[in-house]
């Protein structure tokens, strides 16, 4: 049997496309409202997709003018579809910048346990600035020094995690002893960015760690997937970065000490679906159609770390010159630069560009009938750019309905995808396995750390 | 039609009693099961309660040899038990300590969308030392300046809860118009301990703001419930100084500018239900033999600073020389008062006044047929003492379906307590009004802030 291909639902307001909101096949659900949002999980697991993911972003804009912004919370979203839902994978954003570490580590707990081993964290550093002044911070901290902190970061919750053994819960009413001393353990951290000292206040995950996914594409971001990551969430306008980016990350990986399959890459893709290649052709007309100027280059100008771009005209050819150095940018870097490539290449005009990047912000963005979709995700599956998709219907919840009820069925066809579920959670669900416990597995662990410290009492 | 009283249930592990895990007619469910507490907040929706709370604790111990600690954390639990009921209100603990103003404003306006509308904030400043180590701090801050801080922090929160006016979102897809960015304005907040840009990235929450609830009893603590709490949680073992207690809330209320009726006063009251007196005390009993001296001893040494009391003998009276003065204590002053009131008017022996604050922490308890328990809840209600009632059942859920299903009906029967919900929010259960918005409703609200300050996209 081949090795099967991964499906990750990539939920966006009422769709991808920026201006999804707008359109007739779009949900008119507020985006405040837990229904729509069961109801997308729901539609996916009946396809069997892996997983339903949730990005984030800490700020909001003057482009919720016309852009459909302001949404739920994503570790209360996936808490909430915990109990909505049986077999699908649950995954969220969260910033390693702006959450304490142990109020992160205890809430994916939770979620981990609610959802009986099906969450995963999207670990993001923020590189908004508009976020960086919803926390006190002055200035956005510099694309390294994020990064710097991330990896301490995770030490920390990765510790939390393992604070209690597996078998720390005794439970034994008669005896009247409920939890093992020695298997639940002080952290004690104290590095340059965090002093924590734990144990946590919950259980070791049932997953041992939710799934951890990144999608960080800068050498520090790569350098930081390589090493920590399980899933990588990456967007690529075509094949050939992709191949080379999953090249690189695989590399990358051994490097660390870690095995090449130890990493899912997961590419975005955006499919507009139609009974011919033409009427796809027509969603994406429609789509651009119903952009609004003003939302496209608040986003691109975010991109660039806030540069002003009202001076330039919508329908002239730009130039690189036109944009900031991407190296310059405190954002981020990679996709400015994927950006940039584009326009060195193709001179198109800031209308065309727009266009382009409202499709789904830098990814791959194609249409065709169900067949021809499912012949661009084999291929690229085939040739190594893709363990699996990160699916991003232009319009919700019609283009997730479409693909499960017409590629889907064909990627099955092809015995590239599954036809049930197979495994209870996430882990499962992507063949990876389930982490040692750091604190107590480990041949040198037992008695590195104080039991506790601290006077403890709840 | 006399007023009626509110119920609230407290959910504690597997009941209040702290040995309640080992007894017969408790959960065994591990306290990461969510459909534990799913069952919970159904039975208790069963018999009409306005509302579920769960209590929060930023540390475990090394009590948990002995005690049943570890379980979900609040929030997320929320979030699921939003989509698991219908109409009861979900009332969470968070620290204004310990989590970010821009992250408690936006996870509890979530919650309050989920459930649509029926979220509340038990607001606490945190007091374990233990629970400070996680957070970085070497020390545990003063109690004074802890309250300082959260007075500072409800502002923030407040403010961005009201950063969008009810009408922001337009959602024309016509016009393209998707929010009206006049509608949504930055709080630009900077003040000695936060600074905070906003707006927050989440309309306004159903309720305006979740239920603000608060259990604070020392003199800050009442200062600051009489300037924001609309219910109260609060710890008494005898009626007289519930009475007392009441009274001087409501008139600190008047002294802020607040009507006595703004206010929800619920004591905390944990009833042993018999088909005789004598059966209702035999669980009393039970559970005391069930208890081990060392977790009575940590939680009692933690609410008095940590101070060590290892040298006393279990058996022997105790005088006030035993403990420390509770003003010199930076934790729970008002609790610790309320315990060393006891030992000077009972001169307990360690092991009793272990026994007695085992039972639910401080708080009231009896033990009575249905019919004794219900005369006990409507004399503390028609003397003043309580607007309503905090259920703590010692053993769950064995008390929680008892009390719903034997004095409920009683309690409905003496016309006190409602037959079914007639509204749909948390709010509207406890009578309370949607507050007004202080950004945009005031007349002198318009034009005071800027609209957006930084560069902002998503």
């Amino acid at each position: 049997m081949p090795a099967t291909m991964h499906l990750n639902l990539f939920v966006h307001g009422r769709g991808h496309h920026e201006a999804a909101w707008r359109h007739s096949r779009a949900s008119t659900a507020p985006l405040t409202d837990i229904a729509y949002y069961v109801d997308l999980a729901l539609i996916a697991e009946s396809g069997k997709f892996d997983s339903v993911f949730f990005a984030d972003h800490l700020a909001v804009g003057s482009e919720i003018a016309h852009a459909a912004r302001g949404g739920l919370e994503p570790l209360t979203t996936l808490a909430a579809l915990a109990v909505a839902t049986e077999h699908i994978g649950l995954i969220a954003t969260a910033s390693t910048s702006y959450t304490e570490p142990y109020n992160l580590a205890r809430q994916f707990a939770s979620v981990d346990h609610i959802s009986g081993g099906r969450a995963g964290w999207n670990i993001v550093t923020s590189w908004l600035q508009s976020a960086a002044a919803n926390y006190g911070d002055q200035q956005l901290l510099g694309h390294d020094e994020r990064y710097a902190r991330a990896f301490e970061y995770l030490d920390v919750v990765t510790k939390l995690w393992d604070s209690w053994a597996d078998d720390a819960r005794i439970d034994d009413a008669a005896y009247g002893i409920y939890a093992d001393p020695a298997r639940v353990r002080a952290v004690a951290h104290a590095g340059e960015h965090y002093r924590v000292a734990g144990p946590l206040n919950i259980p070791r995950p049932p997953q041992g760690y939710p799934l951890l996914v990144q999608a960080g594409s800068s050498p520090e971001g790569r350098r930081f997937a390589a090493t920590h990551a399980e899933a990588v969430f990456t967007a690529h306008l075509e094949k050939a970065t992709a191949v080379e980016f999953a090249r690189d990350l695989r590399a990358r990986a051994v490097e660390a000490g870690r095995s090449p399959e130890s990493i899912r890459v997961l590419p975005g893709l955006s499919p507009a679906i139609g009974g011919t290649e033409h009427e796809a052709q027509r969603l994406w007309q429609e789509l651009n159609e119903l952009t609004v100027p003003e939302v496209g280059l608040a986003h691109l100008s975010a991109r660039f770390g806030g540069v002003d771009l009202s001076h330039l005209d919508l329908d002239e050819r730009l130039s690189a010159d036109d944009l900031p150095d991407p190296r310059t940018v405190q954002a981020a870097q990679s996709r400015a630069e994927l950006i940039l490539r584009l326009v060195r290449r193709e001179r198109p005009t800031l209308r065309s560009l727009l266009h382009t990047l409202a499709g789904a912000r830098g990814h791959h963005i194609t249409a065709g009938t169900p067949e021809q979709i499912a012949d661009v995700i084999a291929d690229w599956f085939h040739v190594g750019a893709a363990d699996g998709f990160n699916i991003m219907p232009p319009v919700l919840p019609s283009g997730l309905t479409d693909f499960v009820a017409e590629v889907v069925p064909l990627l099955q066809q092809k015995g590239l995808f599954r036809t049930d579920y197979s495994a209870s959670t996430l882990r499962g669900l992507y063949g990876l396995p389930r982490p040692a416990n750091r604190l107590f597995d480990e041949p040198d662990a037992a008695g590195s750390e104080p039991l506790f410290s601290g006077s403890g009492s709840a």
